[in-house]
This record gives structure tokens, C-alpha cells and sequence, in this order.
């Protein structure tokens, strides 16, 4: 049995932090993540919770086997540093978090891209175990992606590899995206444009979701009530995923799918379209790709990331 | 020195058959393809073609290495077939053709996917020399792609990875393409599409384009003399092969982007706007990607497979 690790999830809304042992989160809290003022102004906070979750489990630092961060954005995972981020935690890539993590705990540190951690939680845990081919893609906020080829994790000369699937260009003659790139799949059915996505309805003044701030929880549930705009939204973003999906079949070659993220609440609806969507139009003459959600919808990250931590 | 080797280039229109060695195409000749009626009626030609190529070389089939085939479609060069091929020379998947080299010439075979020969061509003796992360982009009759990441071509589990980047999706509400998927590169921006996109202009039937076939280099040229139909085109392809470009790019972090095929005829319109568009729309905080015409824009395949027979 390895020792209990520190894993800490920056997420754009909230910052899970938890203690993690061979595979198992012991316990974990999750702050408000407050990125829009940086990631420098939270850290008192994120080394307060620790303090906390240490204490609540009895335990000293001394126990403790190490320190890591799944992050959003660009990561080099050798010289342990953010590289580039998009808005959230803006200032991140100026802060030495090996140096925070030695001098607050005396911990040794790891850094890796938040959906690139998912993705080694659910193949050293989940439910990407025993596929050495496997891709994942986290819907949310933004789209996230990952991919395992021939049982090694896939990063790349500048460490940009597998987690740009976010990013592949569904709608070339589509919309700028923030990232600065035009027509990418977050543009096109992700929660940080869903206002903007629904604004461009017609009919949308006129419609229920107007009078509320929106999210894919509502567009599906008034989908489900035959609302037109959020069955007009269900569908275009049903079919980005897919086409996301079919790129990164094609891109990587996997065997299976992982999905995940806050969007899978209606999984129900998305994993059945998204499964036959890639049968019937992806280009894989040996067979077909498992479609499946994550078996950690919330805490995929912190397996992953506490795994590097350990091993 | 190795011994020289028989490298043939299965293209949709012409099948390109050299004598290779040591990274140098010795001698060539080309045959129409024919493909329509299939690859096992075109057999007989090839065989000829290289009787004929030894014998002008003075050279008997004992003094050859073996003999290799770049493939459009899905190969396994394991087993050594070709698993799916998209219309063209659709019989090629029943032929056995190590069997063939073997009962014809008893020269061992190896047979691989035309963009990645192309791209191994480009990197043990091309422009893609002194980089492991290189991505190819054929642009032709169809589009293919091709990619090396740390040093590795990039095959995947079911041999798919890396060459269908034609196949990846840039308009998700687009049209049906000839592999079944719905708004490829490809049937934006490719020659077998270029009629049909054409003639979905407007203004098409009082164009000068109506009377005569179209290909890229008529495109490129009326373009540049101000047709407007033909602006639209070159903008519009433009467009598709530099997204197609940008998702390259996000999916294996190359160093360098080798454009190669028929189209670059035109390489001087091209090349400029596909390394300005990926500057200026791909996410690379590192730096930038070097777009680069290929150095043997016509026998690239041909000096990869050759390799694969020799080394």
C-alpha cells in the first residue's frame, strides 16, 4: 500500500481537493474556485482546506506521500508548470507550484492536464481499464479530451497532444472561439457560450429559457418538454459531441470512448447518440468503439493525478 | 549499400512503379490506374511494367530487395492487406499481393497507407529530416494525412491513427462524404468533390468554369485572373485545408507540416495562407509550426515504402 497523496483539481468553479490511496479518494472538499481573480489569491485557501482534510483524517504531512494538481490548460508535466491557460486562473503560469508545494508541505510535485488526468483515473481505475487504446472527452464549461494510444499516455513534443479535441474545427465558417481559433467545438456546444449559443434563436426572446440564466441540465429537461429552442440546442450540440467524437476516433484510433463531465448529468441522452452516431459514421472497418461514461464522474481527475503522484 | 527495390505508388489515377535505392528513385514509370475496374485486372500490367523497368535498369529480379506498395486506404502492414479502401480499386482487399510478389517476382513485400509512406519518405530523406513530430497533409483527388510523434509513425491499433485527417469533420452540419461520414475535409476541398462544390454556386452556369472539367490548377489560375466563381472556390478550399491543417496540429503537436499531392501545383497560393492561418488560429505557446512544401512532391511514397522494403 503506497502512502495517502494530496490531489487537487482546479476546475474553472470549484477546486476539489482530496486524499487519495491506491485508487480510492479518503475523503475530499471542494472550494469555490474564484478564477476569475487568479490562482495566486487562492492559494491560503487551497493550502487552508489541506490543512483541514489533513487534520479531519488524523493526519500529519509527514504521512503524506505527495502533491498534485490536474489543471486546465497546457502543462509540462517534466518541468512541473502551466504553460498556458485559457483565461480561467490567468496568472497560473507564473507561479512556481513545485516551490509552493515544497516550502507550504515539504512535498514532492506533480502537474498534469486536468482531462489527461481523467482519462489515467479511469485506465488505471475505471472504466478505460484493460483497453490500451482509449480516448476521453469531458463536456463542460469547455470540452476537454485525452487519448491513450498503445497503453501510453499521449502528450507530445510540446505537450499540446490529445487535449485539443476541444478545439478541432467542427464549423469552419463558424464563430471566434476563445481560445482565438474559429468554428471549434466549444464554440459550437459548450456551457461557457450556451447564453450566446441560445441568444441566436430566433424565437428566443419569446421562449422560457430566456428568463433564466441557462445551462445543459435545462436544455435538456425542456427538451424532454418539447421546448423548440432547447430541442434546437439539444440537437446541434448532440451532434458537435458527435462530431468531436468521430474526430478523435479517427485522430487516435481507440477502442473505447470515455465521457465525462458536469454535462453527463443527462448522459442518458447524450451516450446512446453519441455511440450510434460513431457506428454509422466513423471509419472503423475492424468494428466499433465502445462508448461508455466514466465510472468517476467527479473524481476521475484526482485518481489520476494523485497515480502520478504515487508512481 | 542496400540492393535496389521495386516501390510502387497505387493512386487512383496513375500507378506509379520505381526501382529505389538508398533513399533515390533510380528509374520510374507510370501506367494509368484503371481503378474503376479494380485492382486484380491491372496485376498482369504491373508485372509487365516492372519486367520492363529491370530489364531497361539491366537487372534480374535476383538482384532486387524485395518489393513494396504505397496504398491508398486502410492497410495493415502487419499482415500485410489492405483492409478498406474507399471505392477505388475496391476488389483490393480479397487480393493476396505479399502472395503475388512472392509467386511473381519471390521477392519479400511490404505494403503501407500512401500518406504515411509519403511522410516516411519526406523524413528519412525529405523536409521532414531532424524532426520526430511531423504531420503530412496530401492534397489530391481525396486528402490524406499522415503523422510522426518522438520518432514513431504513428499506426495505431487497428492501423488507422494519423491518416484520417481528410476524414475529420470541419463542417458538422455539412454534406455526406464518400466514407459515410458527414462533412469531411474532403468533400469540402478535394478534387472528386470539386464539380459538385462548383456547381452549388449560383452564379455557376454563366461562369466560364461550366465548359470545361474542373480541377485545382484551372481554379487557381482563373482565380488569379479575378473569376469570381473561382474566388470563391480558392477561398472556400482555403479555408477547409487550413482547418484541416489546424486540427493536424492540435492532434499530434508537430514541429512541421509537410504539404504535399497534386493540388500543390499551386503551392505558392497555398503554402503562405495555411502557415499564416495555423500562426494565427492553432494553440501553440511554444512556437510555430513550419508549413513546408514536401521535397519529392512526387515520389515521396515511393522512397517510404522503398524503406520500409529496405530497412
Amino acid at each position: 500500500m503506497s502512502k495517502p497523496v494530496i490531489a487537487i483539481d482546479m476546475g474553472g468553479t470549484k477546486i476539489k481537493t482530496g486524499l487519495v490511496q491506491d485508487g480510492t479518494v479518503l475523503s475530499s472538499v471542494s472550494i469555490d474556485a474564484d478564477s476569475g481573480n487568479g490562482l495566486r489569491q487562492r492559494l491560503p485557501f487551497i493550502e487552508q482546506t489541506i490543512r483541514d482534510l489533513l487534520s479531519r483524517n488524523n493526519l500529519s504531512v509527514t504521512e503524506i506521500g505527495g502533491l498534485g494538481i490536474a489543471s486546465p490548460g497546457i502543462v509540462d508535466n517534466v518541468q512541473k508548470r502551466i504553460i498556458s491557460i485559457d483565461k480561467k486562473f490567468g496568472d497560473a503560469p507564473d507561479i512556481n507550484l513545485e516551490e509552493w508545494s515544497f516550502q507550504t508541505f515539504n512535498l514532492p510535485f506533480s502537474i498534469e492536464n486536468d482531462a489527461r488526468s481523467a482519462l489515467l483515473g479511469e485506465w488505471k481505475y475505471g472504466n478505460a481499464k484493460n483497453y490500451d487504446n482509449a480516448v476521453l472527452m469531458t463536456l463542460g464549461t469547455g470540452i476537454g479530451s485525452a487519448a491513450i494510444m498503445e497503453g501510453q499516455l499521449l502528450r507530445g513534443k510540446h505537450f499540446t497532444a490529445g487535449i485539443l479535441g476541444g478545439h478541432s474545427v467542427i464549423n469552419y465558417k463558424g464563430s471566434l472561439c476563445n481560445c482565438g481559433n474559429k468554428g471549434c467545438v466549444e464554440t459550437e456546444a459548450s456551457t461557457w457560450n450556451l447564453g450566446n449559443i441560445a441568444k441566436s434563436y430566433e424565437n428566443f426572446n419569446e421562449n422560457q429559457l430566456s428568463t433564466s440564466s441557462i445551462d445543459y441540465e435545462q436544455i435538456f429537461k425542456l427538451a424532454e418538454q418539447g421546448n423548440s429552442v432547447a430541442l434546437s440546442i439539444r440537437k446541434q450540440s448532440l451532434l458537435a459531441w458527435s462530431a468531436c467524437a468521430v474526430n478523435l476516433v479517427h485522430a487516435y484510433d481507440p477502442e473505447i470512448l470515455i465521457l465525462t463531465g458536469g454535462i453527463m448529468g443527462s448522459s442518458s441522452q447524450i451516450i446512446p447518440y453519441i455511440q450510434e452516431y460513431i457506428e454509422s459514421h466513423a471509419w472503423t472497418p475492424w468494428g466499433k468503439v465502445h462508448v461508455e461514461e466514466g465510472k468517476f464522474p467527479s473524481t476521475a481527475a484526482l485518481l489520476g493525478i494523485a497515480h502520478l503522484v504515487s508512481y
